[in-house]
């Protein structure tokens, strides 16, 4: 009887909390602010009764459920945090997480799954801080649920579930030692993190509603900061240029000057190299992501051109980098890239990249100061989470002088099958030549890792920058390959 | 000396054909018209190089390239064409399929490949005939080219990669005996369509200008057509309505009275089936697909919200279908649904659904009459290759009379938490109830199938649309389980 009346009551309190929430769903969708909620547990804990009622207090448009499974062939094939990445929210979502990265990475570190290519746990911790990190900094609110349950009414339900023959197979998939290791490392975790919400699972409604309420609460709050930030006068969006770098591209270039013959001959032996290079990618099976970046009409389209000429079409893809979409503007910047990390043994090659973040939208003031600022360091991470996989990465940037572009510019607007290279837009970013200059400069020293590293490339002479980035490749893989058995 | 003053000529002529090429690529993107090439071939017959030439005269920013691989796990669990049509060009790319379904249904027919869910390959050529028809009515340019090779030519190949240590694991891999059985059936397809070019490779220069050659003609003539039909007045886009469908709605529709309490302990029991329902999917691995159709206001949201109540949220999901974004106007409309097919033991629910080409975009006109024309068919290949694959596929109209809508209408603009569910668009939709009826009556009458049959529920009773719609599933499933063994 006085169970029945608490049930009542929370019922009563449900209520009122989905509507507020359907309210406050509706209303940060307008302020864009997208909502990471995370569900953790042992098995049997309800965690998947509590994801659900939160579902059913959303709206399915605007809402997507991500469960963790056991990782596919091609999930494998991609680093760790790839299937999370290409599942966040955009700004008009909510995503809940039915047990997220935690459990996979708990599952790597008690050998569950797969993981000979992560050297010791440290990284993905890390790796996890970064993500969780990034989303907070880029808007998203994170909310993280580690539901309990005692463990006799775990014992109970299990029971229920061995007991209906519907679900039998499903009790008999429950591998107790691996739960009870699950249960230790994800305490430990909890402990040390005090953002987590702890949830007792024992009266469903009570459960029910603590999970609301603390939803409810956290976007009531997100909203009055939103609410007052509306208010506020946003600061400038100046790109912050203070002359700060000065011009490090040419003093860093490598340069020269190759004779057509030499070219010719030089080029047939490194382009079979390349296809050589492929299948040891493919053997040994390493992903192998390679930047271009430059100039308009630096040449990187020529270049890649002969990078790829001899491949075998089925093991690299060219990733042209254009002005978002409408749904990839919704998202992290990193998104999209991380849709198309190649998977191992094959290449990816950038013609641009996530590097459009710290030139064209930090001159053009498409990302605000703030987050040009943190970007380097979301780049580097994002980088070492490709490293820490066993990905080579190569960053190109193709240099040539103000001089050799305005000459470029004028051939191609002469020549009729080459006159559509060449845009209005291109003559607008020539005129912010040196705010590029400082951009690229600031972008090149922030980002240029051990692992990771930036090659400038004088690419005046055509001939010269191709051969050079060829043999980079080449050097750079082989080194690599030495590393790998 | 020949065989060099061949070479030079071809490469002369090369140059041509790739400048028209780019050319005709740009041109045609204006038009909208999207390119699908495929390449079928033996082991080692250098369609690798074909393609890969084709792909480097072609820009990478408008060019997707696809390989047919081994099928993943997931691939495995979803429909044969699934992994085709979310990787259909837009009308602004080209596609180039590197082996395609071709190559996926011989290596089923020899069993090379998983193909327990298909009943015999008579089914699949069909798919395969209705996949191409679909895209061609679609304004594809489909080109598809089988490379043959000498039988000494092809040794002498793979001898040279048995010989590079680079590539001998590559070599290892051909199994002589299927890739005699793949040249038998490829034979036997090309010899009986006479839209394959066949492409003897023995001289590779010549090769490639073959494959140019052909591509550069097709689309010439394509582009022909293109400004011909721009120059000719387009038909009127009336949506052809002339009452020839009269209502079958209220003829065909269940309905019915529940009361509160019959409801509260029939729902109760019949969640719980769905439940079970749903362990007994994943048992016997069959994906189910439910379609929600009805008048606005219907209560489509609410039935679906009892239908997954007590479901277990990580294998069900809601797709509701808005307005396409930019990406998915620019495909074939069934494009955006292939993208959530799903995968084997999991439900996916559409609130609203592809019959959006017969009730909205008929009577807006966003369709063409054609299209509205062709697309009764396209949907019932569309389902049956669905339930080919063993999917149970269940679509709902839930009906109300215009009365009723009018009172939930009301009934919304007066509650302030439930004022968001109505909008200008919904009173617009209701000025065009008749025309609504003959499109619905229409296309119920077309596409209500043996295998993915139509249930017009009568929704002015809340209650007893809920029960009927849940009541429906499971006796369908159950009905479908008697043949899952």
């Amino acid at each position: 009887m006085e169970e029945g009346n608490k049930v009542k009551k929370y019922l009563k309190e449900k209520e009122g909390l989905v509507t507020r929430l359907g309210y406050l769903q509706r209303i940060l969708k307008e302020y864009k602010v997208p909502v990471m909620i995370l569900f953790e547990g042992v098995h049997a804990s309800g965690k998947g009764r509590l994801a659900n009622e939160l579902l059913l207090a959303l709206d399915p448009r605007y809402t997507r459920f991500y469960a963790t499974h056991n990782p596919t062939e091609t999930e494998l094939r991609k680093p760790f945090f790839w299937q999370y990445f290409i599942n966040t929210p955009s700004n008009t979502e909510f995503a809940i997480y039915y047990r997220s990265w935690y459990s996979l990475y708990i599952a790597m570190k008690n050998k569950m799954v797969e993981n000979e290519r992560y050297n010791g746990n440290k990284v993905l911790l890390k790796e996890i801080q970064a993500f969780e990190k990034t989303m907070k900094e880029d808007g998203a609110v994170l909310l993280k649920f580690y539901v309990e349950i005692k463990p006799e009414k775990q014992k109970e339900r299990l029971q229920r579930m061995y007991d209906n023959p519907r679900t039998m197979w499903k009790a008999q998939e429950y591998d107790k030692a691996n739960d009870k290791r699950y249960q230790k490392d994800m305490e430990e975790i909890v402990a040390e993190d005090d953002s987590w919400h702890k949830i007792p699972y024992e009266l469903r409604e009570k459960a029910i509603n603590d999970v609301l309420r603390i939803v409810v609460a956290q976007l009531e709050e997100r909203l009055k900061e939103e609410e007052k930030k509306r208010a506020e006068t946003p600061p400038p969006n100046d790109g912050f240029f203070d002359g700060s770098f000065p011009d490090i591209l040419t003093k860093y270039e490598t340069s020269g000057d190759i004779s057509k013959a030499e070219y010719k001959d030089r080029l047939e032996i490194l382009q079979k190299e390349m296809r050589d290079i492929q299948y040891t990618l493919y053997e040994k099976k390493i992903p192998l992501l390679i930047v271009y970046e430059g100039w308009d009409a630096a040449g990187k389209g020529g270049n890649i051109k002969r990078l790829v000429q001899q491949l075998d079409p089925t093991g690299y893809e060219i990733h042209t980098t254009a002005a978002p979409t409408d749904i990839e503007i919704r998202h992290h910047y990193l998104w999209r890239f991380w849709q198309n990390i190649p998977k191992t043994g094959h290449i990816a090659i950038y013609d641009r990249s996530w590097y459009g973040r710290l030139m064209v939208e930090r001159v053009e003031g498409f990302a605000k100061n703030k987050d040009v600022k943190r970007a380097y360091e979301e780049i580097n991470d994002f980088e070492e989470s490709l490293t820490n996989f066993g990905a080579i990465v190569i960053k190109f940037f193709i240099h040539i002088s103000k001089e050799e572009q305005l000459k470029r510019f004028q051939e191609r607007q002469e020549d009729e099958n080459k006159l559509w290279k060449i845009t209005d837009e291109d003559w607008r970013n020539r005129e912010k030549w040196d705010q590029y200059v400082e951009s690229i400069s600031d972008m090149i020293n922030k980002t240029d890792t051990g692992k990771a590293p930036w090659v400038i490339i004088n690419g005046n002479n055509k001939r010269y920058a191709r051969i050079k980035a060829l043999e980079t490749i080449r050097d750079l893989c082989y080194k690599e390959f030495l590393n790998v058995p």
